[in-house]
């Protein structure tokens, strides 16, 4: 194995929850050094986190602009080679476009962009670019999502015929229901926080694990939202019917006001011959289901997995892995194509996931919008 | 307590599951007696049936018109007071009508008819009557279930904001996937099943218990079905949207390609200062939820729980009891206003409930041939 | 199939928990009709409960010597058949045997009789008697306890080497802890309540569904008991090391002071190539465990189940049937003897059992008064 | 925060699974830097490993012995802090000793030695270093067993009266049913292996959940070991007897034959006013069981949990964290003590735990040999 890749750090200081998990996921599988970054807009927060976790002060860079300039005075073999994007969701897009345009490797947290236009720029950036572009969708780290993914693509369901997923979560009623709190905080003002709030910051990791494990695409979709108060203007529970194909329908749940959910991610698809259930709060265990056959439940670390879902474990199974573990394997996929070594496709999500992802986030607004008609997705 | 009812049996000979299920029903809280019926058109059949289980046969009728004139001959003291309806759907509507003109009480299968016209028609005939009418939504009879709906009306929740039921089968896969079966099963031919399978069969059940839980109504309704075959003219799968009030929204999921799905009921129930979660085929564990406090799980038997509730549970916390109880305890609270007792508001289902269930299989038929547009129930 | 067997009850009267489960579960396969008994010792109690219930009451006697002495009065045609025996546990062995001797047939509650000395002299009158003798272990009629015994007589698991059991309920807590309650209470008091109250009333059914599944036998034990207070003379709780062959171990462990336990009995079964988990409270759900493929949940009703499982389940996977349901199987397969028509083996519980049992219990109170020292079985 | 702590790594090279939890543990935090090694007894194997997750080459040392040597050279500022030792069992011992009486923080895999005489000289040593000693059992790391500790310790379970531990795994199956086989690997191999295969390995660890969490301590045990086979010398499954004060008893069970078994440990503790129960399977699920209210859900992350628990979460709840997390919750605390900071009792297992350890593995071999006989513990 080379050296360390040199990682540099954009956001994520201070108590981000986002910053410690790429930190960590960072760490995991021996890949990443951070060199480097700007975690906070602030100068002095900025410095004091990087001493805080000792990360070498004199490549901490006062804006992001900055860090490209300086970075790219240095030699090739000591300058960042990629950079983890972790700011607010308005910055992703001309963070990302800049560093491809500047040769860098991107690892960038989700939604990719606040617009379809925006993913679709970038996208074309990337071609130009030819380093590598990963998108955070965490959730396609686990073993037991990859081996969905897997045991589909081999056909063990037969053809698809129903996919249902969901992402409720319940923690938005401590703000919503006090109107004083629901007209202040940034995540419901949509000059912050962009068009979607339950479809931006949930619905899309729901969407996106529909066509990562099936293989599918969502061709048109309907949907509903509940904004809960007359005051609200953004979405914070929706449904969403979908249609994948000739009699390939289903349903993507999506909640900020399932009271009591805390994480609450969760798939199943049904197919001619089997199905499958998982939940991410109870990420190893893969529920296998046949309509003449026992249950069977798939577990992490077994020779029975496939490549893909064993290059996600690092301990034999029954010892739990979390996700930390998961982001990590994205990182790890994502370390290998930095290194231009072999990596299978599924080991991190690309481009076409963040684009998909914005058509998605822009498509159920405009659906209910339009008094929940049914839209085409590209 | 006084003497045993007496019972007489409509449909439901042979190896009817639907037979069993309410002939144990029945027996259950030594309440009934099953003096007489019709099984079987079959004469033959019809009378082995009773002898099979011991029903004397000198009142096992050649038909349904022939009990009625027979038993109106008896004094009232002998006469069936009860009839339990268990024949083809299609016959619920003539012979619930009959019997309520000519003063017997009725408890029906559900659906209840096979329009919304004939629901209305009954419902008039019931009040005229002045008899007792109980539709076997088995599923309210569950201890938990019947815990929910009490808390609920109670307050725990809170204002209610989201519901989610659903109602999963698989079993039709077997006939759906085969071209001939598909073609020639009297399930999915519309002159004979009426003008929904998924809906209909189990969907209605669904949308009930959603009712019978939060006393809200479904106010309107955008439904999309899938029938999997061109060739193919009911509805196997189906996702309907629902509105309940302002900003209290849902969805009633309800399929029978579900592959590997058993009997899939399921709801959650979010308001603004809890949530509830509960599922058929573990009938006896209510999940609570909170924001803020650990979940908490309700079992049935204990002293914590609502009269309603522990009305419905006849040995201490720990014994699993199922569906066969949960039927009993309709026929329970069924035999109370029989004999004129006191008891309870959802004890069980109701005219009410029948119409209510047609008027939402019509709706979800009508949105679904619209092209998915909103139906305002009545 | 002939006409409903005639059956008698004794005890099980007023709220008696026992009394409604045997009653219901003699109803629910249509096999026997309650023609008398004696429910109560007090007359008024008796005819009342008659009454309540609705049986006859000109065959309802003042005591069990008086209905033994009319019944056989009685022609044979007319004569009950079968007594359930639901008394105190101290009368289980008179009646039993009286009833034995007079050519009855005999369903009886566990504990079979109060000494295992008492046991052998009932096997042998059951021997002479030649009719049929029917002990209650509820819990071997769960159709999945039948699937775990039926799959490892087919050497699903291969050579079993290691078993673990448990009951643990929580229930005397609040009788142990109040040194008024603990010194009056007839269950803590040995004169009345046997030599064993954990090991006599939960642990032995621990100990029967290890001998019933895995075809094994006990051969020596080793028990510690806890009475949790000097002034209790009862054990409360209590863990026993069980040796049933060359190598094969395992361990039982009864509790009536596991706090919040409610009916907690489980039983694991290691062998060389597979394992079984079962948990009553959850009796629908059989766990097969393997060290190479995936766990595999075995539930009622689907066409893989054995015969004598599926004998046991009446409506189809997903309805979940209960204790009352595993109860009825017991008395199904107690009709089928008591018919003289053909039966598995498994279909209910027996005299041998019955003497397993006792031997059981004498053998745990010994261990513990010898000081825990390793007491060989019969 | 001060810069990293210099962090030595012993043995944990290649594949090692012990190398990369801790590797990755004393990552998660950004507490410790990996300064140097001696990861392989073979020279090549330790530098290439070295090389292979970069760290630097230059303070790997070909042994143990002159790793101390050299870094004693080094100022007391770039000096090695503390050592991780990984090497099998019987090097723990001799290197923690040396580490200790040379001034070096040690964190030492378990078992902490080989017999209870070595566990009490290096409690000496430890006395006499005054530097820190974390023994690393892993599983008191899961915020949800702090949690345990910390609500049994504020009296939330009132009196406990029992303790029910076990640890089942079954992967020894592939060997032990092989003559060849458990004839030749050095884990059956007394002389390579230690006394005791499985409660050195795992019944230790359920033994130390067992103190941990109830600050109960063991008084006297007794055990039955099984070995399965005539020619086999070691324990691969054992059920221990304890007792933990007047009427306080339990019983911990260990197997590595317990077929399909993965990693399965397990707690449960009854209190007379409640009781837990958890599983490592599923660590973020915590059960606190009563006789009269409602089983709650205890998750990590909620505000309700305590300190000790708070502090080893570093996501919101429903993100699931798993083992390494587990584990890097002992770093931390480690990191606390070596860098002289304040920390909580609990934050990582000490020497006590190590002797503790011990004395009961000693003590299950001689009850075992004795013929289960009741041994004292220390």
């Amino acid at each position: 194995m080379p050296k360390k890749i040199r990682l540099g750090i954009l956001g994520g200081g201070g108590d981000s929850l986002i910053g410690v998990l790429h930190r960590v996921a960072s760490f995991i599988n021996d890949n990443y050094e951070i060199v480097g970054g700007c975690f906070n807009p602030d100068w002095d927060a900025n410095i004091a986190f990087a001493k805080e976790i000792d990360v070498p002060t004199n490549r901490i860079y006062k804006d992001f602009d900055t860090l490209v300039e300086e970075e790219l005075k240095l030699p090739a073999e000591e300058r960042i080679q990629v950079c983890s994007i972790l700011t607010p969701n308005f910055l992703h897009f001309p963070m990302a476009k800049k560093l491809l345009d500047n040769g860098f490797h991107v690892i960038c947290e989700k939604p990719m962009t606040t617009t379809l236009e925006e993913a679709k720029i970038l996208q074309e950036a990337h071609k130009k670019a030819g380093t590598v572009f990963a998108l955070t969708h965490t959730y396609t780290g686990y073993p037991m999502v990859r081996q969905m993914r897997e045991m589909i693509k081999a056909g063990v369901l037969g053809k698809i015929h129903k996919v249902d997923a969901r992402y409720y979560q319940g923690w938005i009623n401590t703000i919503i229901h006090d109107k004083e709190k629901r007209s202040s905080v940034w995540r419901l003002d949509p000059k912050k926080a962009g068009i979607s709030s339950c479809m931006g910051d949930i619905g899309v990791h729901a969407f996106n694990l529909v066509e990562f494990t099936t293989g599918l695409k969502v061709k048109s979709l309907l949907c509903d939202f509940n904004y809960l108060y007359e005051d609200n203007q953004m979405d914070v529970d929706g449904t969403v019917l979908i249609r994948m194909g000739d009699h390939v329908k289903g349903v993507i749940r999506g909640s900020q006001v399932a009271t009591g959910e805390e994480n609450g991610l969760a798939i199943a698809i049904y197919g001619e011959k089997g199905a499958f259930r998982w939940e991410q709060e109870k990420p190893n265990f893969l529920y296998k289901m046949s309509d003449t056959e026992p249950l069977q439940v798939y577990k992490p670390g077994h020779a029975y997995n496939s490549e893909l879902s064993l290059d996600g474990t690092k301990l034999p199974a029954g010892h739990p892995e979390g996700i930390f573990d998961s982001m990590a394997n994205i990182y790890k996929g994502a370390a290998k194509a930095i290194r231009g070594e072999k990596y299978n496709d599924g080991e991190f999500p690309t481009m076409i996931d963040g684009v998909r992802g914005m058509n998605f986030i822009e498509s159920t607004v405009e659906s209910h919008k339009n008094g929940n008609t049914w839209i085409e997705m590209e």
